[in-house]
């Protein structure tokens, strides 16, 4: 059925339609209107599909690593199965997404208005948002439910789902965008926030569930998993930051709004542990302000810290412990470090 | 442990504050900072307790009338698991509330400020909710791991928890409170809203988890539950509609406010599929607007139609027919009818 023309995220985003028939599928069978049929069908792709799908095609390319197969020698079905557990992290994605942006008040997402800034929209989001979560279970319990692991990828969504949602709570108490107060960042709730609000669900969920669907997923390799990709979550999430202040916008395709919306960013958290109490002082009356001529400033002083500097020592001795413990992945029980160099590869200096 | 001179909801209230323990220690775990976890705290008890409980006990009550034996015959343990479920219902109530509430830009709730209304909560009231879903898959798992029927119970509750979010769905397409389109109206959607959105979680869910428990709960027994506890639920539901117009509000505690908000109750329906052309005008340019006096307009309309006598011979025509349902259960694999007239008991004739 695959044709060699397309590209994985094409051959990728080829299935979705057939997770919105089927349900599309379920919600007619309850005699619905044909009117909220709709609107959840608009509501599945508004907010499942336009992204990039890293977190999607991560598991398929794991599982077809640890399978060791090339996209093209997965059988259909194989294919499908590993394809509908991907949609499941975009269906997460875009649950967590709706909701960030009603909280964050955000204008835009992927080129185009958040889904509660659609007209006719608003506060219903707040349902749909449920919706989309209530999707993942409806597709697992679909396709999976004779598995011996079907109970184990429903407590990975449901545990995932958690941490994430404590890694959001934290962010939203210790940065609220209105209320600017730096006694309330350290570079440790830096580290529990952006593992909790990102690393769980984007790096460690995708390889769980294609080990769970691999048959290669005892425990110490789950743990094996788990002890790379947390950190490598982490490096992303940091480099995020730093790309935020440091990227070329013309590279990036957006002007990095951290400073001025007082985020508890991995940059001025580096900072605050290295100012004098002057420059503390600079910082307390400049960061989070919605003014570009304070931003001018937060920036200066960065500058003087030399934060670019102290970055790129972080890359390199991140990026060597992580080879370090890849290298010595255990591949007995056929795990195979192969799928984390992956990642690692395809974050190590990027410039987006 | 149990003394006798505690109330049903007081014993059952009594085990709640070992529920928020449970949950702070898997927040522990994580090295959340004590913020966060205060903050959780306070959501947890603010918006699950201080209502009437009613889902929660009658999971406990349909256990033991399951079972046959009185609430102070349950062991501690069996009585602390029927408990625990019927607060993860309680909970599932508390995530709909805290949403619902943001959706309809509700004021006070049990007699308190709405969650999103209290100061610093605002938006951050989405993630609270998702974090109320959260804790009832916590418990699931650290109490009912081991049992056969552990997957039984996650099933129904993403089930039940997908179909209330389509009542609400439609319930909020149906009837936005600020635009008037009484032809969206109709007696089989107001069905659909209040089987949806109330009854599935409301009356067989709470019933279901407990035939769980019980060991009694073969697909046949479910549908005998179901098919009788579903009109049951829609009954309670058209009361409640009838009870916001017709209702003391003295012995009710509010004021009905069904008319100015434009709400899709059973009814304006019933006045919908009976008026002449010259009444539906008259609804048509009076519900649904924030304005006492057209409110009048409609309550007279509504006594024209001698809507009143119309719901006192739907309830005679609906608990005649429940009762004969109730007659007809086959307690032959363990399932008791009385379980059902208990529910029909506290239903029938209610004036609160």
């Amino acid at each position: 059925m695959s044709t060699t023309s397309q590209t994985p995220k094409e051959k990728f985003e080829a299935v979705f339609p057939s997770i919105v028939d089927e349900l599309e599928a379920t919600l007619k069978k309850t005699n619905i209107s044909p009117e909220a049929i709709e609107w959840y069908k608009k509501s599945l792709v508004y907010n499942s599909v336009g992204g990039k799908a890293n977190r999607g095609l991560s598991v398929v390319d794991t599982y077809r690593l640890l399978k060791g197969k090339t996209l093209e020698e997965l059988s259909d079905d194989e294919y499908k199965r590993a394809a509908i557990l991907g949609w499941c992290v975009e269906l997460l994605q875009a649950y967590f997404l709706v909701a960030d942006d009603m909280m964050d008040q955000s204008i835009t997402r992927r080129g185009q208005p958040c889904w509660y800034r659609v007209p006719k929209v608003g506060n219903i989001a707040i349902n749909d948002a449920f919706m989309l979560e209530a999707a993942i279970y409806i597709l697992l319990k679909n396709h999976f439910k004779k598995e011996a692991y079907y109970v184990d990828l429903i407590e990975l969504f449901h545990e995932v789902t958690f941490q994430t949602e404590l890694g959001q709570l934290l962010d939203l108490l210790t940065a609220p965008e209105d209320e600017v107060d730096l006694s309330k960042f350290s570079l440790q709730k830096h580290s529990y926030i952006v593992t909790y609000k990102t690393a769980f669900y984007s790096f460690y969920l995708p390889v769980a569930l294609a080990m769970y669907m691999a048959g290669i997923s005892s425990e110490q390799d789950l743990k094996q998993a788990n002890d790379i990709l947390i950190p490598l979550g982490e490096y992303f999430q940091i480099q995020d930051d730093y790309l935020d202040v440091y990227g070329d916008p013309a590279v990036i395709g957006k002007i990095g709004t951290d400073i001025q919306d007082n985020k508890c960013s991995w940059v001025v958290n580096t900072a605050l542990k290295i100012v004098t109490p002057e420059q503390r002082q600079i910082l307390d009356e400049n960061y989070g302000r919605k003014d570009a001529e304070k931003e001018k400033v937060v920036k200066k002083l960065f500058e003087e810290l030399n934060i670019q500097q102290l970055y790129l020592d972080y890359e390199d001795k991140i990026v060597k412990e992580l080879r370090e413990k890849i290298a010595k992945v255990d591949e007995s029980r056929g795990f195979k470090g192969s799928v984390l160099e992956a990642f690692l590869n395809k974050i190590y200096k990027r410039q987006k």
